[in-house]
């Protein structure tokens, strides 16, 4: 009844049309060329009702400005709406007490003044998810304007202009002020704890949890550093000793971060969402249907279908991928050697397979990039979080074999441990430093000279395409609003998917620290030195020069947790070999038969392997405190369950 | 309100001492010379109200039997306190509609008749564990009549009772009707299926999850019977195939139980048991006070008190018995050397150490096991599955290295398969005929000569012993009543704890069979005969010649889930290193050299290592079906929380 009233508000405010249009959360940028009837039905669908298939958000259009052509609207929503969506959304939040609980509407005087009680992150995530919750509904076959277009019944809408380039950009808009104090704090304090609280509630919980990793396993690299100090003070014989507290160390640093993880989506309330059962994502294809679960008709599709896909197309393609990639490792090595052979050959050409090799991995990257994207895409996963996963797994797996394979080469084939020390410094030290570089500096760069390019461009241009003639029927901003400017620049500004570049970066960094510390014992230090930059030209990068990225709810780090923990694994099988094939540690034992002397390397690497599955099963996955407010809110809602059922009984 | 009138009419009826009394639950058999003041005082607590400590049970004293002198209570509950402890327990049951829910008093006739909802083992369960739940109060210090008893507040009365042997026995009365028919249809009928629903009503889920497993695992068995078939019919360079597959099957089969496991666990309603969050264990020594997750009053004890004393005291000891174990083995064996070195030693003596080992086997593994049940205790886990899961553990590593160190001596030191062969065919044929015979008819034997002796002894001390003068203030059944007999016929038989050692036969049986299937391929179809048989046994020895055991509520096979899939791992490195021993594999390859061909067998092992991984991740722990069911489940009852806080605030 509350929410009825509510809601007949909200529509009275719509048609009323007056003045005050709250924060903009999301801005949608339409093409030039896109047909008006497409953008009035989107529009519409945007403000109308939920009973016939809306959304019921405020929409503005954004005034003309000279030379500017395209067609933008500023998407938010009133506070009461928002309060209804975070309670759709099951969104925790602690209460006035401290405890931490669901958010009702009715209760909201529980959780503080209206206003204060979502953080804009959460308020951009609710508005967001519901533009892309706006479904096709029965009878919409096509998006008018482009019959061409087909729709099926429950595609989002959204998903579907983005797709076919209707919609040429859709992002949430940078508060200007939360992010000018929160830079004061972050990136221009080198010296200073990350302010993780404001991250999260600015940029949302998947980037606060990188960054979170990214300090966390910063602190975790003191330790093979100054281990690696000691080694090169002491006689290369101790290597042993050290490379084995070394592997065990990133063994117990990812079984605490685990720990850590639970404990961060706990205290954000996400730790609840389970990775198959949440909402579905916009792009999941799916006949409308009753939820299993929670009884809402949303998108169903059986899930063998793609496991089916999986197995049977994704993963053989992937496996051959991989290969490919390492037959192309293999031939630039076997080109090499043919080039050092022959006499005729002039020496700089010995450089030439090398650099053949970096370029082809670029592309190949770039390629197998998109490839596995439209794979994971075909697979239809349900939630964001399975898609993530999956999609993040194929990467991991050809990254894999190009960052690591050709130094795995260099170490067991050519066993030429010079070059892999010499290989592993350039890309510690200067890869990494042009890297920082490349991602903080160089967008900012680009899109300067990009932005005066356009302007120029778009003076030339402005005269063929105009402004489409048949309005749409929406206020305009007026014309002084800042965020009309503000808007226009931050369109130009490239759009952060999302953080996998940057645990790609530390997923590397991390596989050079640990598969080969034995061997390089210094990369800690230059990887600590790294890290400390890198915090914050990450922050520096997401702060000015990218669009604000959408605020993603989390609740472990996913697929690069498993990621880890593989290299872990591998860590303590390279590093037994390196052993193995030290010359050092050869001379303690030189009476041995090679037989016996690989025989002592297999049982070091089967005992540490031992000591990993302990490990693991010794450090629990939750902190003692999360187990216990879990099993009570577990409990309390059992309890109501029945209180409920009794009730009805009655 | 409706709870206040029960109980108000069962005070009436206790007060009333009416002639009804429903079917025995627990049987009490005090000890012959027990002061009669301390058993007033415990028939008290059991019959009086919660408010006073007491578990409003029934009580009847049976009336003495000429020759038999000690005392015994039949204790019982009526239906209506068994539907409210049903209640309290979180008991899930089958609703009429099918859908399985916790159990509620006041929804009672959506269950089901009222006598048919509970199955006699789940009876039994909730009035032990209200009995074994009286609690001493803060002003009982001490037992009455036994002043130096000192109790502490919190404590289990039955468990100190039992504890200082002043109750002799407490166990369930079997029901002969009921047995009668569940026999006729398990170990009468050899080629049908196990009545696994029957065996669950009766005697609870832990003995039917143990039957599950055994059914399961003897299908399992089928495939390595027929891979043991054809690896005798072709050339040995096959074995390696045969090898592989096999070891594969077997994480196979272990990941495809995990997932039935769940299943069987959500049918019977104890998949939500979180092992650390339920019931405290009787034993479970800690003060008095609120607990976190359910508000009630119960016993606390800091949980990093019980991880203390296991890392510095339990795991330190535990090494150490195994250490020692180990060396017993070694000294066996060098022994026996000795001798067959010495000229003058009689070919008879070879045996001698061999023999010596067993009974010192046997010896060490009794001690042990007092001595890991010892330290379980004194570990004081909370529940009841985490104090099993520990004292398994303890347990299996320790037979662990009896059971096998002895067979990977001859294997990997001896290098003498055929010596390894013929032990495993006498450990597998022999030694399981005998065990079979050994558990179920054994027991009957050795009970009838017990009883007979035991007759003719009190026949001779009758005299010396009278039963307490003072009369106990209960009412007694009447002399005809058939549970007399019934009671001490039954107080003659052995208790069965838990089904350990049934595990245990199997956990060992299964290491026979694929750590060693390169070498023994026969190992399979003896295990499957054996297990066609051992079903019937371990059925008729639970019937037949065993006390009812006590049912208790498991979710999964806990520790021993663990232990079969470190002997999957395992087998993975044992067979890749008969593999490597083989003369038959080394002759495909002649020209390789030694470290090669190790290397290549490295190599398959770490490739059949991330095999089982992938397999693990693979296969999910519960079937779709169950986690649609568990997430629909959650997702309920956290509406319902909602729903009532929205409620309060109206």
């Amino acid at each position: 009844m509350a929410l009825d009233g509510v809601r007949k508000r909200l529509n009275q405010r719509i048609s009323s049309q007056d003045d005050y249009f709250p924060s903009t959360y999301i801005i949608l940028q339409f093409a030039n060329n896109v047909h008006i009837e497409a953008v009035q039905w989107v529009i519409f669908k945007i403000q109308s009702e939920r009973k016939y298939g809306g959304a019921e958000l405020l929409v503005r259009k954004q005034p003309g400005v000279p030379g500017e052509t395209s067609l933008i609207f500023h998407v938010s929503a009133t506070n009461q709406k928002l309060m209804e969506l975070a309670e759709e959304q099951s969104i925790r939040k602690k209460d006035l007490k401290g405890s931490l609980r669901d958010f009702t509407v009715v209760e909201q005087s529980e959780f503080g003044s209206c206003s204060d009680i979502l953080s804009t992150s959460e308020k951009e995530f609710l508005v967001r998810h519901e533009l892309e919750n706006i479904r096709a509904l029965e009878n919409e076959k096509a998006i008018p304007g482009y019959p061409r277009i087909r729709l099926y019944e429950g595609q989002s809408i959204s998903a579907a202009c983005v797709h076919y380039n209707l919609l040429q950009q859709v992002f949430p808009l940078h508060d200007e002020d939360v992010l000018r104090k929160l830079g004061r704090k972050w990136y221009l304090s080198l010296f200073k704890k990350q302010p993780f609280e404001e991250i999260r509630e600015y940029f949302g919980e998947s980037i606060a949890l990188y960054f979170q990793f990214l300090g966390y396993y910063t602190y975790a690299l003191v330790v093979p550093m100054v281990l690696g100090f000691l080694q090169l003070c002491l006689a290369p014989e101790n290597i042993a000793l050290f490379c084995i507290i070394n592997v065990l160390w990133a063994s117990v640093f990812m079984e605490l971060w685990r720990m850590k993880c639970s404990e961060l989506a706990f205290v954000w309330g996400t730790i609840g969402m389970a990775s198959s059962m949440d909402e579905p994502r916009p792009n999941y294809n799916g006949v409308m249907g009753v939820d299993h679960v929670t009884g809402r008709l949303q998108p169903q599709c059986p899930r063998w279908k793609t496991q089916l896909k999986m197995y049977t197309v994704s993963i053989p393609l992937v496996m051959m991928c991989m290969i490919l990639a390492f037959f192309v490792m293999l031939l630039s090595f076997w080109v090499e050697e043919q080039l050092r052979g022959s006499p005729d050959c002039p020496h700089w050409l010995y450089l030439a397979p090398s650099i053949a090799y970096a370029a082809l991995i670029y592309l190949m990257n770039m390629v197998y990039r998109r490839f596995a994207n439209y794979l994971t895409e075909w697979e239809n996963h349900r939630t964001q979080s399975q898609f993530d996963r999956h999609r993040v797994t194929k990467l991991v797996l050809f990254e894999f074999v190009n960052n690591f394979m050709s130094l795995f080469y260099i170490a067991f084939i050519y066993q030429d441990m010079d070059m892999l020390r010499s290989q592993l410094a350039t890309l510690l030290i200067i890869s990494q430093a042009i890297n920082n570089f490349q991602e903080a500096l160089l967008p900012l760069i680009l899109q300067y000279y990009s932005s005066k390019m356009a302007q120029l461009k778009k003076r030339n241009s402005s005269k063929k395409w105009q402004m489409p003639t048949s309005p749409v029927d929406v206020q305009e901003l007026s014309a002084d609003d800042p965020r009309i400017l503000q808007a226009l620049r931050e369109s130009r500004l490239d759009f952060y998917e999302d953080p996998y570049d940057d645990y790609l970066e530390l997923f590397v960094q991390f596989g050079y620290v640990f598969l080969f510390s034995s061997v390089y014992p210094m990369a800690a230090f230059w990887a600590v030195a790294n890290n400390l930059l890198e915090i914050r030209s990450d922050a520096f990068k997401l702060c000015c020069s990218y669009q604000r990225p959408m605020a993603r709810r989390v609740k472990d780090t996913g697929a690069w947790q498993r990621a880890f923990q593989s290299l872990c694994t591998l860590s303590v099988i390279t590093n037994c070999g390196f052993l193995y094939l030290s010359p050092a540690m050869r001379s303690v034992a030189p009476d041995a038969s090679p037989a016996e002397w690989m025989m002592l390397f297999v049982c070091l690497e089967h005992v540490l392997l031992a000591l990993r599955q302990v490990l693991h099963y010794a450090i629990p996955d939750k902190p003692e405190w999360v187990r216990l407010a879990l099993a009570r809110q577990q409990y309390q809602s059992k309890q109501a369950l029945k209180k409920q059922r009794i009730e009805k009984t009655k």
